[in-house]
C-alpha cells in the first residue's frame, strides 16, 4: 500500500478531524531552512515545524553526538539519586545562561510537561510553606501553555478547551496582552483581579513573554516590569513560559530577560534541543526553592535528564553560540518584518508584528487559504485561526527570507479578493 | 568542580527532597543488563531504569538508526496533514501487533502524555456523541498512570497526590485489585459503584493489566474478563494502561490480550523504543473512533510522530521479534520468581509475586534498606514503599538473574533483623 494511504488508514493526527483523514504531506528530508517531501518537492520552512528547530534541519554534528551517547549510555533514570554526566553538564550550563535568580533545573520531555511541572511545584511549595489555600494560578486569555490537563487549564484559547471538561480547577484568567499602549489597562485589571480573588489565594502568574499560538504578539510597552511590580507587591510568583522564546528566537537567549520579567520559574523546551530529540527543562528560582525547602518533590516523568537529549542539547547550545544565532534572529527577523509591513496597508490585514524570528500577520478572516496557497508555491507557513504564524529556523538565509516574504505577500493579497 | 558536586548544586531530581540533594550515583555506561558508574563500578540492572529498557542497554544498532534518521530528517511536525515515513510505518505495525479492535495510533513522548491523551479523547468523544455529562473516569486505588494533572488525577497513590491540589475533577476510585481470590468482591464493588454514580455519567474505566508502581501485582483470577463484561453491559469504555506491560515485559506483546481485557484504548510508551529516544503511542479502538467521528481532535504534543523516535521504535520492535524477547521474559521471569519464592517463608515478607519480568517482593516494612544494601553489592533494584520492584531488561542472562536473586535475598533477610 502507498505511504499516503497507510497514513490515512492508521494514524490519528493532532488537530485533525476524526474519521476524515486528509491527503497527507509526507516530509522526507531537511537541511537548514529547506525541506523536501517524498516526491522531491522543495519547500522553504517558514515554521520550523512547531518553532522547535533553532539550528536548522539536518545537522550531521547532532546525529554524531546522539549516536555516540546512545552507544555509551542511551538512558538510565534520574529519579532519586541517579544521574548522568550530560544531564549534569546541561543543568550547570542552563543556570549559567539563565537570568539572575535561577538556581536549579528540573528536566522534562517537552513544553506541556514543563507547564505541568511548574504548576505542581508552585502549588506544592505554597502548601509546604503553610499556605495550602494559596493555589490559584493567574493566566491570560490567548495564552498557550500545553495540552496536558494542567497545561490546558492555564491555556486561554477556547477552541482548544471545548469538549474536554471538566477542566482542572484553580485557574483565573486576565485579559489578552495586546496593543502597544495597553499596559495601563492591563495592569489596572490585574490589580483589580488580585484584589477580588485575594492575593493570599494566588500561587503564581503564568505568561509567555511574547504570545505564541495566540498570534505572535509582543508585549505592550512597559507591560512586564509593571506586572512584575504588582506581583511582587502581592507576593505572587511569576512563571515565564519560554517554551517558544528561549534560546534565541526573539533575538535574545531568554525573552524574559529582555523584557525585564525577573521570573521565578522559566519553562523551556523546543529550542533547547532544536527538536532533534525531545527535551525540556524547567528553570527554578530561589524564591520557589526557599518556600519548597525540605519537601519531597514526588513528581517526575520517566525520561527526566535523558542523556541523549542532554548531550544533543549541549551540542545544540554550542551551535547557537558559535554561529551567534540569537543575533542572527534579530537581523534576519528585522528583514522579514520590514518586507511584510507593507501588507498592513491592505484593508483585510489587521496587523503585521513580531520580534526576532517570531512574526505574525493577522487578517480579518480565516488564514487557511494563505497557508495552502503558499505551500503550492513551495513555502510552508502556519495558519492559527486568522493569523499567519512565522518562525523559520534561525539559520534561514537572506534569499530564503525574501522568497518567504514574497510568496506570503502574494497569498495574503489574494486572500483579499 | 566535580560532577557529583555540580549535580548537587544545579539539579532538582524527581522524587528528591528540595534543598537536601543526595550524593548522586552517576551512571556512565551500559551494555545488556549491566551498568557502570563513573568510578568504573559494575552493576546488574534489576530495574531497567524505570521499566523502559526492554532490549537492554548499549545497542549499537539503535545508535545507527537514530543517527541515520537525524541526518535525513530529524523532525517535522505531524499536526494537521503533515507526516513522515517512520511514523506511518510504526503506526501500521502497531495496529497489526495490537489486540483485535484497535484501529489507529496517536503518538506521544511518553506514558503521562498518553494518559492525558486517552482521558481527553474519551471525554471529547462522549461530548461529541451527545453525552457531555458522561465524563467521569473510573480508576483504581494503587493505580499509577502518570504525573501530569490529568494522569495524576487518575493515579490512586496518596503520597503522589499530597500537596498538589486542587486536582482535576471527574474521577472516582474503586478498590485495589489484589489477592488471587478477590475478583468476586471487586466485581461486586464495581457494579455497586456504577449503580451509585450512574453509568450515563461514566466515560471510561482505566487500569493497568498488572499494577506497576503500585507493587507489581498481577490481577486476581478471572478479574479482567469479568470487569470487561460489567463495563460492556453499561457502555463504559476500558482504557488499558500498558505503559509498563506492552512489548513483552509480561511474556506477551500486550498483557491486555493475555488477560482478556479487550480494551477500547491502549496506552503504550517505555518498551516501544526501549527508552533510547522518548516515544509513546495511544492505540485507539473502533468504538471510541466511532463515537468521535467527525470531531476535530484539538490536541497534540509538539513531538507527535517524531521520526527519530519512530525509526528507533521500529528497529527496537525488530530486535524484540528477532530475539524472541517476550518469550524470554516468560522463561527468565519464571526462573527469577522461583529463586525468590522461598523468601515468602520469612515472617517479614508478605508476598513474592510477578508475571514475566515484572516482579515484586513485598515486606511488612519500608524496603529502602534492601535497595541500598543490594546496590553496595552491585545489584540495582528499586524500593517503592514496602515493595521491592524488579524489572530487568528482557535480555538479562541466567547467571545475572541468579546474582540478582542471591543478592536481593541476602538483603531481604538482613532487613528482618
Amino acid at each position: 500500500m502507498e505511504l499516503a494511504e497507510l497514513d490515512r488508514r492508521y494514524l490519528l493526527h493532532p488537530h485533525s478531524r476524526v474519521g476524515s483523514p486528509m491527503p497527507p504531506l509526507i516530509i522526507d528530508r531537511g537541511s537548514g531552512a529547506r525541506l523536501w517531501d517524498v516526491d522531491g518537492r522543495e519547500y522553504v520552512d517558514g515554521t520550523c515545524g512547531l518553532w522547535q528547530c533553532a539550528v536548522g534541519h539536518g545537522r550531521a554534528e547532532l546525529a554524531g553526538v546522539a549516536a555516540e551517547q546512545i552507544g555509551r549510555l542511551e538512558f538510565f533514570s534520574s529519579f532519586g539519586d541517579y544521574t548522568n554526566e550530560p544531564a549534569i553538564r546541561l543543568a550547570e550550563r542552563l543556570v549559567r545562561l539563565a537570568p539572575e535568580g535561577i538556581r536549579r533545573v528540573f528536566f522534562t520531555n517537552g513544553g506541556s510537561e514543563g507547564t505541568e511541572t511548574a504548576v505542581k511545584l508552585a502549588r506544592l511549595a505554597r502548601h509546604h510553606a503553610g499556605q495550602p489555600g494559596r493555589n490559584i494560578i493567574l493566566a491570560r486569555t490567548a495564552g498557550y501553555h500545553g495540552m496536558g490537563a494542567g497545561s490546558l487549564a492555564v491555556t486561554g484559547i477556547d477552541r482548544l478547551r471545548a469538549g474536554f471538561g471538566p477542566l482542572a480547577p484553580g485557574v483565573e484568567f486576565v485579559g489578552k496582552p495586546h496593543g502597544s499602549d495597553a499596559a495601563d489597562r492591563l495592569v489596572a485589571e490585574l490589580e483589580e483581579r488580585i484584589e477580588r480573588i485575594g492575593a493570599e489565594r494566588i500561587a503564581a502568574f503564568i505568561g509567555e513573554p511574547v504570545l505564541g499560538v495566540g498570534g505572535m504578539v509582543p508585549p505592550p510597552e512597559g507591560y512586564w516590569p509593571r506586572v512584575r511590580e504588582v506581583l511582587d507587591r502581592h507576593g505572587i510568583w511569576l512563571i515565564a513560559d519560554e517554551i517558544v522564546t528561549a534560546f534565541g528566537r526573539t533575538g535574545h537567549w531568554f525573552a524574559s530577560e529582555h523584557y525585564g520579567m525577573r521570573p521565578d520559574m522559566i519553562i523551556t523546551a523546543k529550542g533547547l534541543s532544536s527538536g532533534y530529540v525531545p527535551m525540556g527543562a524547567v528553570l527554578i528560582g530561589e524564591r520557589v526553592l526557599r518556600a519548597a525547602e525540605g519537601v519531597e518533590f514526588a513528581h517526575g516523568f520517566t525520561y527526566n535528564g535523558h542523556p541523549v537529549g542532554a548531550a544533543v542539547a549541549l551540542a545544540n547550545l554550542d551551535i547557537l553560540e558559535r554561529e551567534e544565532l540569537p543575533a542572527r534572529a534579530r537581523s534576519v527577523g528585522d528583514r522579514l518584518l520590514r518586507a511584510l509591513e507593507p501588507l498592513e496597508e491592505l484593508p483585510h490585514v489587521l496587523e503585521v508584528r513580531g520580534v526576532g524570528l517570531m512574526l505574525g500577520v493577522e487578517l480579518d478572516r480565516d488564514a487557511a487559504s494563505v497557508q495552502d496557497g503558499a505551500r503550492t508555491d513551495g513555502v510552508i507557513v502556519r495558519a492559527a485561526g486568522a493569523c499567519i504564524v512565522l518562525s523559520p529556523p534561525l539559520v534561514i538565509s537572506e534569499p530564503d527570507v525574501d522568497t518567504l516574504a514574497e510568496v506570503l505577500s502574494k497569498h495574503v493579497i489574494a486572500a483579499g479578493h
